[in-house]
């Protein structure tokens, strides 16, 4: 039997209010086995602290380092937005990570992020094989957009879900109480650049409120804006009020967004940020029918609001992180544990590999039978799929009045390599 | 002595997080007085309710119906923007006024609002008194902006302030965790038209990341973009990333709002629509530095939140609407209790009784003391004056995911007198 080989972890892509517990199951697994692996080590900043040999090791950490872990919004060891290039672009970059897995006697790479993500360890699995140091490179499935293809769910969503629709929520009944005399409108923008997942999870506030004059406004159906105004007229006139929740990605029929922030100018040329269609059809509405409005965006505040966790996902999360470590140990190589559902009602489910290629390049959109047929309501389906995933609670502590997650400091490993820049 | 006297209690203004503990605290104590207090009454729509005898007999609620009320978001009788004319503009308003106190032999008002709420109160209270029905006149103390004068604070302002100071420092470590190749600014908005309560409420993120590059925008000052820039780039240029914290009413030197959705031309026309200066100064970060940036408007979300009530704030809810009626059982009329600090560390307070005229048409704005000289950041003096507003926390019940907060049915009251339209 070859002798233990050391390990990576690291975090990529936005970021969940979850994602750390992902992290706390890696490495807790990893210290379980002992006979197969080494040092665990987590890299700063994704994939960039890997190239500019950042890192932690990890067993350090003692366990209250590690329960504090699992509580922690944002990506406690940093994430990153940073693609490798091609190898044929920058075969400098690849020698580079190669080196470093040297180095560090590197046999497991888990790479914490979401489809682009995979791409990436993907292409580093690829590049070691072929140059004769074969690491075993697992993907541990991490994103609120819920877009994540041959998987139930994504751990990240539930918790944003949870917090979308518990927002949705307290902020109709706020509506319903003053409609009368003052705001007639409210729309809340949920993130998904292109799809609609979080959007139809405010939807849930039916379980509460079964008649709440609610529009759904998800990315995967082009705004018709004489439809939706045609709606909100009824709504104001029967119910007196109208609560709206909508993509941020939403866009008309032409695929051209609702609004664009364009700061294209900026060094993230591939990246369009979006941000301001709840604005836009608060004035819309405003304008049409003489009414005041409000609009909401919570913008990251949906992604780490780690006071607002689904214990399912929670759950959902931690596991990621033990299955990764599972697939390694069974001898699995370039996949990444998705969730199969095994009893719908009540939920439960296991991990499954798939292979990272096939989930790399796919997104999963909100289906047709999940939308009314105007794409402006979720339908039973929908609810039946989204309320189990946002279920169960986490306790929160909180010390001085706010919840208890002051960052832990981490000791990065003195380099041992030449320096290197990751990003110009 | 006399029979005892029906009371009617009705909310108005915008609605905080805790305003139905202060109806439970006017509905326990007044039947705790039944020597005192007849039937208590709570109109529906404030004022509004009252002039269209829409009200709800409270001795119908159940013990499990008041423990709910103590829970719930909104104004559970629902809230008013509506300020009675003048006597000289309209008579008939305070002639209906009247007619229905007689009607419903009302002896007692308890009006939860903020200061524009309290000028209504009085005015009431002269009119009845004037014609032979004297009724006594109670506010109970209620806003989230916190500018609420002759009172350490306002109940419904800590709630908000813990939601505020939570979901920045939680979004404060998501950039954190990504700004090495992502969003290098965010910026947040927090609610307060003329005075910036909430915006500082931000800076008790420095509790938990005494080094966190913040810059704190506060309605008190003016915007100066030259001193603002300067201090983004030097925080970008020493940490790495940069937050904020503004004040939706912002203003330049001259007056002049940072950003205004104009609504101007609805029936609301005194009322301009704020909205949108987060989403100003991000642009400006973006173009000016060349780098990603991200907004949050939480809006209604922050005032609405009774997942992340602070305990100190219920309590003093509470304890406004049994301190309203402990005044009015005191003999007094046409007061507002407001809260006396007795002791500041720890916090110790209780109601004291202030003339409603007095506090009426008075404004708190942020104190100097509490603002560094630049203006964009807090003092010691703030934090001390805040952390113990936003102290404790409740237990939050869930039911399937998501808060248990569904509204309480009210029946109203059968309807005694001829109609009257409040509302043109």
């Amino acid at each position: 039997m070859s002798h233990p080989k050391n390990v990576i972890y690291a975090q990529a892509g936005g970021v969940t209010a979850v994602i750390n517990a992902s992290a706390a199951g890696v490495i807790e697994m990893t210290r379980h086995h002992p006979e197969t692996f080494g040092k665990t080590y987590a890299a700063i900043n994704g994939i960039v602290g890997v190239l500019e040999e950042r890192m932690v090791d990890t067993s350090e950490l003692d366990e209250a380092a590690l329960n504090r872990l699992k509580t922690q919004p944002g990506a406690a060891f940093q994430a990153c937005r940073f693609d490798l290039d091609t190898i044929d672009e920058n075969p400098a970059q690849y020698e580079r990570v190669l080196e470093v897995f040297r180095a560090y006697d590197i046999g497991y790479f888990f790479y914490n992020g979401g489809n682009g993500s995979m791409l990436t360890a993907q292409k580093v699995a690829d590049y070691c094989s072929d140059h004769g140091h074969p690491v075993t490179c697992i993907g541990v499935a991490k994103t609120i957009d819920n877009d994540l293809a041959l998987s139930h769910c994504s751990p990240g969503f539930g918790s944003a879900a949870k917090y979308i629709a518990t927002s949705l929520l307290e902020a109709t009944m706020d509506l319903f109480s003053m409609h009368n005399t003052s705001t007639k409108f409210f729309v809340l923008e949920a993130m998904g650049r292109n799809t609609g997942w979080l959007t139809i999870a405010g939807g849930l506030i039916k379980t509460v409120l079964p008649d709440v004059p609610l529009i759904v406004l998800p990315a995967e159906r082009a705004f018709d804006q004489k439809a939706f105004l045609e709606r909100v007229e009824t709504l104001i006139e029967t119910q007196g009020y109208c609560v709206c929740i909508v993509s941020e990605g939403l866009t008309d029929a032409d695929g051209n967004y609702i609004s664009i922030e364009n700061i294209e100018h900026t060094q993230h040329n591939d990246y369009t940020q979006l941000g301001g269609v709840a604005h836009s059809l608060s004035g819309l509405v405003a304008n049409t029918f003489n009414c005041k409005t409000h609009s909401a965006v919570p913008d990251y505040l949906q992604r780490s609001a780690s006071h607002m966790v689904s214990e399912t996902d929670w759950e959902m999360a931690y596991r990621a992180g033990k299955a990764a470590v599972q697939a390694a140990l069974d001898g699995h190589h370039g996949v990444l544990p998705t969730i199969d559902v095994t009893s719908h009602s009540p939920l439960e489910w296991r991990y499954q590999n798939v292979d990272l290629y096939q989930v790399a390049e796919l997104e999963k959109r909100v289906p047709d039978a999940f939308l009314t047929d105007d794409g402006m309501d979720i339908t039973q389906e929908a609810i039946d799929y989204l309320q189990p995933l946002i279920k169960g609670e986490r306790p929160v502590k909180f010390y001085n009045g706010l919840p208890d997650i002051a960052p832990i400091h981490f000791d990065l490993v003195s380099p041992m390599l030449s320096a290197y820049k990751a990003i110009k």
